[in-house]
């Protein structure tokens, strides 16, 4: 149902809503992203959208809240137990991107001292287990977590063996305040179902499972994707053109700025072109080839940065790394690009300046390309945010100097 | 390890890897990278090789087996039984990008007709059960599926009760050609953890496990992006330099094809450069808001795409859309460096015709940036495959015959 949601054009997806039966309405609203969750829930009444709250879970009505009007909150908090409502409001109070607003509360928890038939006997008296239960944890009697007994060893195990004798202790374990993204990467590594949120002190407070991991991993590389091309968030594709004006305008408006510069910086060699029209022709292959180039290493720096590939001491060594590729092919496609050049315009000068123009251009493309997502890893911003806007911006300005400046020093007399 | 190996130099890694005791070796020749995992194989005898393969099962031998020596594969399929050389070799034989190379063969299964106390029994008898164990498969005597019984539902059922009573008929199934990305979705979409795979005939010949899926939805979209900025496969980090010239020479090679279009297409118009030689300043302007826009426009669509959500009757649509945000942006920015334009170089022409080349270049932009992938989709392409080069390529020399044919046609006298 969200799938088809979010696939059809505003309108359409109105009407559907308007006509699909209220049950599970509020699983959906959870299921489509944010901006197609906007565009459904202006469609409803407050009492459909409490209605909606009422089969949901704490953790859940906890992660759709901040898009629910207040009185609708508040409405759906008071129907809550005092417990709920405590754990909505803790869930709602942690930073966005920490494992507290992704976690949930429905905690099967046991003693270490009792045998694996009674606990097989306790988990009978269940109506239903939590989704995803892949383990049981095990706590003292001030509820702080000693281990996991996993189901597939409980129900290998002998029925009298105890639970102290048969549970790991050795346990990948999380708290409320940890980064969501590292948690999603440790679920990838150590292949994780679930897994328990303690707090400072060690007592269960919450789990983990691995279908929300799953939800972070996707949001986490959309969200690179979209960043590096200059695109602020999750835009609803059926969004009316005006929401998506707005989404874009911020970096639209960066890269006019810095076309602005790139032009200034042609400005200042107008002389030049005047004398030798040609380096108006071939000005822009020695800014283009920089800007596709920088985009291939920013990309995989980004990248190996998401998944936290990069430590501070290798920044050298790729960066050494980069500039060497950019060297070869600098002096490769330079090469072929100076020889083309030759032939076209009949200049031995400008075929060499052209090589020396790209190579210079290239290897600015490698270095910047490396420089600016380490940096702005190291100062705790995104590093994807607008990265090809900006590296694009540098192999421009910095390429139409380049090659103008060289051209001005060599080729005028 | 995995992780560690991966985010060493060449040099560190080797001797990381020497140093390491060869007990789970091939879990971890399983866990890196493609381009990773030939650096370490690289380094190993064959003796070595084939102890690494020793504890891995049959799926597990077959993910590995194309990075091996021939010599070692064969020496490791002798060592195999009859079933196990019958499911590497049937694993080997399916299409890349397909259910049956990432499903494995561990499966539990058992009978409708029989209790609950008779299947918790049967599981004691194992010393260990698969992991991610999330259910067990019912099938006939015929092998034929008949439904699953979920392990949290045999918790709590009666051990009096039938199987048949409690397992769910109703279950989502795969088949081996099918592809394994729309497979992932599926795993996010209905949060399994297990899924069997049958043939034709519904018999069970495998499952697909969260992790797996994990694997996939994590590559697909790392290969997206690396795709759209023009590399051509996953790239170790530390690649040797001329391994990364080859790697990305590819992409290198058509962007420079396609500057040198551009660059001809300003030659076409240098007599007009000549005469007025802020045209030469002012192009880049023209091309790279286009480029940067048709960027926006072509990273949401490949996404879309990536995640099923176009339709072959939404195209139009979309189109109709991105059409609409470009005439906003083009009328605004455009006129924003329209104004600029006449402040610079005091011509109210010049600036006239900024406004309509940015946004002509604009409404270009959002059409081609909509056309590309959904086109590349259409022909069984990957629509992200060099996305980015493509379409500044568009931007360029559409921008560039844009500007300097508005000029030369208005402006000229």
């Amino acid at each position: 149902m969200a799938v088809l949601l979010e696939s059809l054009p505003l309108q359409e997806r109105v009407l559907v809503w308007k006509l699909a039966s209220p049950e599970g309405d509020g699983e959906v609203l959870l299921e489509v992203s944010d901006s197609v969750r906007e565009t459904l829930i202006e469609t409803m009444g407050q009492d459909e959208l409490v209605a909606a709250m009422e089969d949901l879970p704490a953790d859940e009505v906890a992660e759709l809240a901040p898009d629910l009007p207040h009185d609708v909150v508040s409405e759906v908090l008071e129907s809550r137990d005092e417990e709920e409502r405590e754990q909505i409001r803790s869930t709602l109070s942690y930073k966005e991107g920490t494992i507290g607003t992704v976690m949930d509360y429905e905690l099967l928890s046991i003693r270490a001292d009792v045998a694996c038939e009674v606990v097989l006997r306790y988990l009978r008296r269940f109506e239903k287990l939590p989704e995803h239960t892949d383990k049981i944890f095990v706590v003292d009697e001030g509820n702080v977590l000693q281990g996991v007994l996993k189901i597939r060893k409980l129900l290998v195990s002998d029925p009298d063996d105890l639970v102290s004798d048969v549970m790991a202790r050795n346990v990948v374990k999380f708290h409320p305040d940890d980064d969501a993204e590292e948690a999603a990467q440790a679920f990838e590594k150590y292949d994780l179902i679930t897994a328990p949120v303690v707090d400072e002190q060690q007592h269960l407070i919450g789990r983990l499972t691995v279908d929300e991991m799953l939800d972070v991993i996707r949001e986490g590389s959309e969200a690179d994707m979209l960043n590096m091309a200059g695109l602020k968030d999750e835009e609803d594709l059926f969004a009316p053109v005006i929401d998506s004006v707005k989404n874009r305008w911020a970096w639209l408006a960066v890269n006019l700025f810095t076309a602005l510069v790139a032009s200034r910086v042609i400005g200042l060699f107008e002389g030049s072109i005047e004398k030798i029209v040609a380096l108006a022709a071939l000005m822009p292959i020695v800014a283009g080839i920089g800007g596709n180039s920088g985009n291939q290493t920013i990309t995989m720096i980004v990248r190996a940065l998401a998944i936290g590939q990069i430590s501070n001491t290798q920044a050298t060594h790729l960066l050494k790394k980069e500039i060497g590729v950019a060297l070869v092919n600098g002096l490769i496609w330079g090469s072929v690009m100076g020889i083309i050049s030759f032939v076209l315009y009949h200049s031995i000068g400008l075929g060499v300046v052209m090589v020396a123009a790209m190579t210079l251009n290239l290897v600015l493309a490698a270095t910047v390309g490396v420089l600016i997502p380490v940096t702005m890893e190291r100062l705790g911003k995104d590093p994807a945010l607008g990265s090809s806007v900006l590296i694009t911006a540098v192999t421009d300005s910095g390429g139409f100097f380049i090659f103008l400046g060289l051209a001005s020093i060599f080729l005028m007399h």
